[in-house]
């Protein structure tokens, strides 16, 4: 139990189920003197709303943050930060007819094997909506690097299984999916408006680059900043892989491919994806992670019911058919988390 | 700092370097009462050592294992488990030249970076020689795994680009790199003896599977069992993509392909590898980990020594070509110790 | 930093200042199925009010606390527990004349020290509101404790100088002070009195017992279970001292008084207060927490502002002349945590 | 279980049975480029030693300490530190009539209760001699904290009810009961000889003072340095009480007695002990610890075997009348330990 908190000196505890009354998190540790202000954490919330992208004029009335401790006529005071997000419409008549029955590919039947009681209204705990106090706290983080010249940025990199064939940074803020390459932006939206339009749902891939690191961060052997990374990577509900730098590429290169050759003037390539023995190298890191397609889909899928009887079940409703873009401000939300933790923790050095 | 430590509950830190005196563990919450000697540790180092496969008369002097405490007329007592290996064939004068230089894809600049002092002599604690105590103290959660009727194996599904084609359990003992395909086996052993012919060096990919693991393990959100996994393979040195089940396969699944249909049998299939919402279902878990290429080869490369000045360096010596299979137990360790680790948490539900 | 949380596996982490929005406790690691409504927790919060023991019609505005998570139909789920408290009352300008004002005996000084920011507004996070959140949380660990048979009672043996001469239980809740000896309940209400009168404070010890306490809780070397109830009750702003059992009187002890003999009916006396070598007994668990008196007084003392520049300062106002009795329900709620925290850390044993 | 690791950041894991092949500890978290040598470490355990007061040519031979790990041509790298003193005196046999039997006074009955085992050779893991390993791993903090300033010297303020009248800390040194009182020494020895003659023992009070240590440290409100010391000092298995600065005194003053005044030059008096709300003032540190006397005697006490049947026990032997001075730098150790933590802790602010 208690696996609710992140990280060592940067740490957040979060809270809350898809149709409570709340959600929320605590950070204990934010160093003092940092200016903060609900409107930098309501920016952050924003990117990962449903329909975030399109008109929003809506979107100000829902998932407002509000800072409840630890701040102090603007500046972080080093005590604990709560934040909270009121769950304001949050209808669980439409989850009724899911209380006794298990949908594919969520939780329902893990959360009940492991506590023996759920909250079955919209996945509970288990719900995407969870990620929405990552994104909070992340934006703490996030103001933290920033003062360090630290810059965080997600990015879509696959998407349907469709690539992309070139990285240009500027370009990611000019597309809906947050795609660097806006022609393979055009092929992923068109495929994922037939997936839409089939009552499917598809996967894809994040890209997160973290520029500005400082080397030396990073905790051998076993809070190494690339497996900290995975972890924090891995705890959302929709991430299977993450790899760094060449990653699983890695594994079919040659040593003499895969080192990256020292020069006078730094690294000259950069496979290792900003990290050697689990220690930043300065370099630019770079981090991937596989997301599964959402699992509830308009197709009719079987299950059984928590007395082991077979039922149909399709997932009617206004679901995205991709986790992506959402997930990115999710995404760099825990990298951000984990780079602001080793900061802290390489300060004891000297 | 402080990164040495890895579980909740079955918590294990090491320590060591490469050419100091020992390398070791402390298992710190290992349940009392059970059987234990220091051959069933023995019996899981013999498995890392260089060599292994080969014909082993000489190996019984080396990477002796000695239990200092913790264990009273064979079994454990609760209390702590320390596990000592001494360096007996650590010569660092070999290591002398390299005091100054950077060897590429190393920890060799990151640590330097990190402490502003490092021990050079054969990659001090950055080294694979780190490992050992990984497996010395995973042989123990293993033990604690099978009275539970958890088992752990790792084999080769990967190795220089050459994948497996079909998945026999009973024939990965029956091969040096402990492949379930026999005839991917042989075309991996012949690529590895080009690379090793050029000087040069391979990676592969490992899977772990885990069988008997019960429902329920894992404690989301944060520390789901997938993200624990996570980390702990990409804590190896040599490992720089994780996946699970489908992994980045998935991403490229629709949501109809990827669900795993639930029948009154249970599970009809098993993309999830083994868990879902960061829980275990109850199925065969399954967890992949790339490794790169190792990094010390024959063939000359560039870097720069303490001072920045360019360096031509190439690493004589008797190196393997590939991680693999080498690191299998190392994998199957680590995976073994998240598994105890959360069977203990899940204890406390109730 | 990050020093707000408490507990391994019943893992408790608070917020909040004395006048910010809310104060709060986050529960992680309660165990499901645990039935538990808002007024399980408010009683508690009744009896750490001030003015708890005069006429109660007011209270029910004030205090209010609202369960955000964690609980589903009136029983926990297993997810962390956010609970919320509200300030209502809190009038800042009274404390704009203390901005720049170290009052003596408080934390005003030194957390600016710490942080090179305070919140000053009575007190911020060193306020002994904070503790509210202590007794909300440890109000869902008493129940806990309570589904086991464990009950903790809190009391006070001496106030102002004058100590209990006989122990009652039954008579505890008989007095406003939770006094176990009437009569000296009385002499100390009249110290009260003249204390109260003159403009100043006075000190006393409270002392907690635990009964149904099972053998076998607390976990040697370090977390032994009087090692941690005695951070737990010394982490309460206003207590200088702990003992456990004979405690201090023990110092001035033979062995052969000290030592509690066995008969075939378990331990005949109780020196040890319940442990050895740091692992429950069974027995009665005994521990005594010495509180200093509130520093807030009427009368003029001598200190210094934030420039160094000499000032008189007297605080006026309605404050308690002594911790007591409020302090108690305090006290027992950190050793209900620890008790909590101990049971479910024996049960990953077996 | 797993409660042998003390510190959140310079941390220290112990190991090791009275009978056992070895004590140890793993020290995680120094800082690089501290000086450190193996002498550094014996100097402390000499004062830890039986008969350390006599003339000491016999202990050369004891208790040697080995560095393992950790420090490289002279200095600590910044990777973990384990250290090894082997049981080379430990003789078995001593113990066998004690299997079946619990010693009043001592953890027999309660590790049995706890872990169903127990090494019953010399008190196994509940032996004093586990404090060596903490002795040793203090030492390394003491080094750290004399880098920055910092002094921790502790001595005796009772034994057997007779209390100092004097605090002289140049007389520490000049008496084997490192007394600060010449005079109260004298009558201290001549009750141990007493109590020695009469086969019983007796127990003290240790104060432990630190000059030198900054304003600030300290993590409230949980991880509070008081409250942290609390627990170190609890933890050592003779000891019953804690108090810091006026202790239990204070519970008998009045606030206008007890408030430290502020001047321009800082504190006018220290009843706080050297720390406000949970952070250190900066003023001297003042803790005491109650220890109960040993309880090991010559005198026959009742006891039972583990079948519950009635037993007479004496512990012939030769046991020390007194755990004073020997407790003294394990007291020390662990109040090093608890400032070096909240020194690196406090780095983590700016």
């Amino acid at each position: 139990m208690s696996g609710n908190t992140f990280g060592v000196l940067f740490k957040v505890t979060t809270f809350g189920e898809s149709h409570g009354k709340a959600l929320g998190a605590v950070i204990d540790g934010c160093p003092p003197n940092l200016d903060l202000g609900e409107a930098d954490i309501q920016a952050e919330l924003y990117r990962r709303k449903p329909g975030a992208h399109k008109a929003s004029t809506s979107r100000k009335e829902e998932d407002r943050v509000e800072i409840l401790s630890g701040v102090f006529e603007g500046k972080t005071t080093g005590t604990p930060i709560a934040l909270l997000i009121h769950n304001t419409d949050a209808d669980s008549r439409d989850y009724e007819q899911l209380r006794d029955v298990f949908r594919p590919g969520q939780g329902d039947f893990t959360y009940l094997k492991k506590y023996g009681i759920r909250d079955h209204r919209g996945g509970g705990r288990a719900s995407g909506r969870e990620t929405a106090a990552r994104v909070a706290a992340g934006s703490i983080a996030r103001k933290l690097l920033a003062r360090e010249g630290i810059e965080v940025v997600g990015c879509t990199v696959e998407l349907g299984g469709i690539a992309i064939e070139r990285y240009s940074r500027t370009d990611i803020a000019g597309n809906r999916l947050l795609c660097p390459d806006p022609g393979a932006a055009k092929r992923m939206e068109q495929k994922l408006e037939e997936a839409r339009g089939g009552g499917d749902s598809l996967g894809g891939i994040v890209e997160v680059r973290v520029t500005g690191c400082p080397a030396g961060l990073g905790e051998p052997v076993f809070d190494k900043i690339d497996a900290d990374l995975a972890k924090a990577l891995m705890s959302i509900g929709t991430v299977k892989g993450v790899e760094i730098g060449a990653g699983f590429e890695a594994a079919r290169m040659k040593g003499s491919e895969c080192n990256d050759p020292i020069g006078p003037g730094g690294f000259k390539t950069n496979h290792a994806g900003g990290t050697l023995a689990g220690i930043a190298t300065g370099q630019e890191m770079i981090i991937r992670a596989a997301c599964k397609p959402i699992p509830s889909i308009d197709l009719e899928q079987e299950t059984v019911d928590v007395q082991g009887n077979p039922q149909k079940i399709s997932i009617r409703g206004r679901h995205d058919a991709c986790v992506i873009p959402r997930v990115i401000p999710v995404c760099e939300a825990m990298v951000c988390l984990v780079i602001a933790d080793h900061l802290l923790r390489q300060r004891t050095i000297r």
